[in-house]
């Protein structure tokens, strides 16, 4: 496939059509029309055209989408059978439940290594991976090369760890922390991820009623 | 203000808009012109006059925004010093991780609630607020009418117990569990959080690169 510049917004929908063509698979259902597919999705027909034919478009005319075909081609898009190797740094309750709750594989990553400061941590593990100690990160790092960094610690902490994270070869940080991290280097990539931005929209949504 | 109808993604820039402005008023800056804060927010300044305009515009030509100004008119648009209560469902490390690390308080809300099946966890609390058994639900809900549940429970058990939350008066619900939750309901608004998806895009972009 050419390379082409995806927009954000299209980029921001392909893990969305991904799950739902997942559960339609699961269904046992083969074929879907752009019509019943944005139904289900709460889109319009013509916008998941539009989206599909930014990556030279899946369906035929009159017939749909071949669902499995489909899933792949997004799959395939989305990297989803990479394994970008993960490290996940702070233990607290927000890591354990990032490492427990997130599907690391379906999205195409490995997660690796867990790192915390506080030393009582070292030595246990959660959701199966070992937790380890903030000393050892760099020759972790030198090791097994992880290119993304989750990030579940304090602002302060973060943005000092952050250029030393970039010297150790992270290039892609997703950052729960409590600010927009912005990293000055067009070859990292920082996915902030702001939960409150969430509650404020449906809180807002709820009173405009 | 008259009502109108917001686009959706306008909205989701809101939240930020007002996080960004807190960052100002923090750093003591009165005045921000709309080049100044589409820097730092990575928007184009025309963006942000348009969304403001959606507002009624709060800027005077070439003056700027003064910024405790522009974030309260927002945080009051946000709905900020309302109390929205709050019930959380599901007490596991999700849920603990969540009532723990977002700020329900700075986005209006007011999480008086947490509940879970499990019998061990009743009568503990977690951030300070107390679990309690899932029997108690239907009185708890009579008594404090909260209006948003949060739901960090698995998909099965997420979908039996939204409609029995509707009838207890719930309209909001900020959904954790793995699946696009939808309800036909004209009067209930759903937030979707898929943590996945955020990180897929995150992939996706370093495989860009």
């Amino acid at each position: 496939m050419s390379k082409q510049v995806i927009s954000t917004p299209v980029i921001r929908r392909l893990p969305r059509y991904y799950r739902f063509l997942g559960d339609l698979e699961h269904e046992k259902v083969e074929r879907i029309s752009s019509r019943e597919l944005a139904l289900r999705m709460g889109l319009s027909a013509s916008q998941i055209r539009q989206d599909f034919n930014c990556f030279g478009g899946f369906g035929q005319q009159g017939y749909g989408y071949h669902v499995k075909e489909l899933r792949e081609i997004i799959g395939g898009i989305l990297g989803v059978r990479e394994k970008t190797g993960v490290i996940l740094i702070g233990a607290g309750n927000l890591g354990k439940a990032i490492a427990a709750h997130v599907d690391f594989q379906k999205c195409g990553c490995s997660l690796i290594g867990i790192f915390d400061s506080d030393p009582l941590l070292a030595g246990t593990s959660t959701a199966g991976i070992p937790i380890m100690p903030m000393e050892t990160l760099d020759s972790f790092c030198r090791q097994h090369k992880p290119s993304v960094a989750v990030l579940c610690i304090p602002k302060e902490a973060a943005q000092t760890l952050v250029e030393i994270l970039i010297s150790y070869g992270i290039g892609g940080f997703w950052n729960f922390s409590h600010f927009d991290l912005r990293v000055n280097n067009p070859d990292v990539i920082v996915e902030n991820v702001h939960l409150g931005d969430s509650l404020m929209t449906l809180a807002f949504c709820m009173h405009q009623e």
